[in-house]
């Protein structure tokens, strides 16, 4: 491990980019939601750029919202995360494997058992992502007409992750002893029957998966609202995190480290990485241009259609030219952090709804920070270095593009200062990220192992 | 394809082999149910003796009944096989990757995302093998304390396939036009909502994956009892069926394929394939001698145990040296084919209940040959030829001997008399097994097409 404290950096997976316009830019690979080699190229370029992990979103349903401009956008068919990042472990040797499943519409033990799957079979680098879903067309692919009330979904989610780590606990590292001569092949006393009973799941155990070489997989979490933040203080490694600025990034950092003393855990034990959108390039200007370029190939439809699916209601009925209006009472669904962080983008600069969805558009309420190479360099390092951040999930605007602007760029520059690794020091996600492995559940005290 | 008809090939996947004390044996790869690498290995040897698929069973608990020797078994832990089918693209390129997944703890919007993704990232290799769940200790891993009716499981499973395979539909092949001009990513027109409402399930859609490359993956049934028959012959590709003998497995084939023409459909669109364990060598008694070392390893406890588990009720309170006892009034859970199998293969050969258990302990209900190269490919072409079935499941003992001796020994000879491939035809399980790619529900019939 590095002595010295250094920018830990998830890349976020989506077909063509993550920019909504990126799919139409003359180099996207716009076959990149089902042409998995777009996608292992993309896996060896951050490799190559020594980042810590890919990470996947998910959403289980198209998007196929009346109007809207659906048919301009590129995030209605792509391949099933989980699937995909099993299919890669073959394909790198190095960066971590993070995956988001809901755990709205999953079942524990399934759940359970493919992620230590992944981590054995990735030999530790499984990271999950812990996520409710709240987005009104999932439940009408799971046999519902509404969604659970926001409170449900996250006692739900509390449980759920509670059954999963008790899951991987199932067997100590020792177990499986195996003795040909015996024809004992695990030891009873090293397996551990979980027998969970709560309100939303009663799982009997144990996990017919030996524990994963990271013990636990990594969990991430969002942990935006209250809710949240309290279930991430209590049970995650990494915080995927959304700021507009670095004053508010500091802020989240200061409560959500404040919030773990509670739980008995220290703050270096989580790794806030708030989500940020970049253009880089040698020159500002070439910068700003690369970003420009993007924006201008949004829609108007498809720009009013994301900001009305986030904001929690349609947006159409109003004048794009005119400001805001007052959300709904109920809006369809909770209303959302990022509802609320549109509302602060309109009012802060003064936006229209047209100027207001075409600008949350570019990085979906992420930070987006454009520059030369040493501006975006400089940026990230007055967030890692003055308690805004312990890393960032990049957010690459177009692929391949943007990620190897950021390798080639971004990624030495770093270096150069000291801030980012020059090869990977171990072989597991939790190695890369400074975490420890967790102990079993089941492990004796150490004092009572030395007895 | 091949101008005349060919034996198709699968190959049962599991840790150290199929033999339950093949862990014991001094060349078994006894860290196989996590070791990955193990598991690679028998791929590759799969896929240069041009088998069809890897076929892998799937369970969603641990074997922990108490008792049974249960900590003499080695099918406790293993890595789930779903994530595993997915790792192995990376590492094979022609075989078919046949995955069990059960209709009755799963959800189909997120089985058809997952088998469609395979599909897309294995170019085409994808399988299903449909089950539902009758072990009552699944049923305590998913909040229940006893499972659903074996009428109920099978209802849900049939309605399961057609959810699944309605949202495999979801999107015509040329949906996505991808015009950077225009701005317009998809056509309307092209995408279909399934609105299923049925008793099991509420699905919307469409599926947010794009169509698998096999129109839609193959659809693998064990289809046993009446109701598994007549799920198979509407909607099977394949059958993986048991029988302990050719007279059998003749009545069963000629069964199956009459059922299918009220379902519109041809008898060599399903392939039959009965699972087939082996023990072969160059000459007859090292075979026999191969399957003896086995056979020796199998501690008692753990042929009762594993007898008790497939028979439906415990067995041990009987004395081990008497017959088999009649079934309870209700046994645990519902009775099941291999119930009968058992008590069909006890009174045949007039075995004490140890000795049933150990012979059923060798394949669990399936055919055994044992027997020279020569010896072994002609029972296979036996069957072949005289309407036994259109292929085999193979199920060897012990990882990696048995499917080394298939491979070098058997696949040969079989290639010499003609009846299996020297080459992959083409690259897709549906080319292989000489299946058409199934047309969407949606396509407009050939002759209006042309209008």
């Amino acid at each position: 491990m590095a002595a010295t404290r250094q920018i830990k950096l998830g890349v976020f997976v989506r077909p063509s980019g993550n920019h909504i316009a990126s799919w139409r830019h003359p180099d996207a690979h716009s076959d990149a939601g089902w042409n998995f080699q777009r996608i292992v190229q993309m896996a060896q370029t951050a490799e190559r750029g020594l980042l810590d992990m890919l990470f996947s979103a998910d959403t289980q349903s198209a998007w196929t919202a009346e109007g809207g401009g659906m048919e301009r956008q590129h995030y209605v068919a792509w391949l099933e995360p989980f699937t995909l990042k099993a299919a890669l472990t073959g394909f790198t040797k190095n960066i971590g494997l993070a995956c988001t499943q809901t755990t709205t519409y999953n079942e524990p033990y399934s759940l359970a058992r493919r992620f230590a799957t992944l981590d054995h079979i990735s030999g530790g680098r499984s990271a999950w992502n812990v996520i409710t879903s709240g987005n009104p067309t999932e439940a009408q692919n799971f046999g519902q007409d509404v969604h659970l009330s926001k409170a449900d979904r996250y006692k739900r989610a509390t449980e759920f992750v509670k059954v999963v780590s008790g899951l991987w606990d199932s067997w100590d590292d020792d177990a499986f002893i195996r003795d040909r001569e015996s024809g004992l092949f695990f030891d009873v006393n090293k397996m551990h029957v979980l027998n969970h009973q709560g309100a939303y799941f009663k799982v009997k155990g144990p996990l017919n998966v030996s524990r994963p070489p990271q013990g636990r997989p990594v969990i991430i979490q969002a942990g935006t609202s209250d809710a949240g933040r309290e279930m991430a203080a209590e049970t995650a490694d990494v915080v995927f995190s959304a700021a507009n600025d670095i004053e508010e990034s500091r802020a989240y950092y200061s409560d959500l480290k404040s919030r773990m003393a509670k739980y008995g855990r220290a703050p270096d034990e989580i790794k806030v990485l708030p989500g940020v959108a970049f253009s880089v390039a040698p020159t500002a200007q070439e910068a700003i241009d690369k970003y420009e370029q993007l924006q201008d190939l949004v829609h108007p439809d498809i720009a009013i259609g994301l900001a009305s699916r986030r904001i929690g209601f349609d947006l159409t009925p109003y004048p794009q030219d005119g400001p805001l209006p007052p959300p709904p009472e109920k809006v369809d669904g909770d209303r959302s952090s990022r509802s609320y962080m549109m509302y602060e983008l309109a009012r802060r600069e003064n936006l229209t709804i047209a100027q207001m969805a075409k600008k949350f558009a570019a990085a979906r309420g992420h930070f987006f920070v454009t520059g030369s190479t040493k501006q975006v360099a400089d940026v990230l390092e007055e967030w890692f270095t003055t308690g805004a951040c312990d890393g960032f999930n990049l957010i690459p605007p177009l692929y391949p593009n943007s990620l190897e602007d950021f390798v080639n760029l971004v990624v030495p520059e770093l270096q150069r200062r000291g801030l980012f690794r020059t090869r990977y020091e171990g072989s597991t996600l939790r190695g890369h990220l400074g975490l420890e492995r967790p102990e079993s559940r089941y492990a004796r005290p150490k004092s009572a192992a030395a007895e």
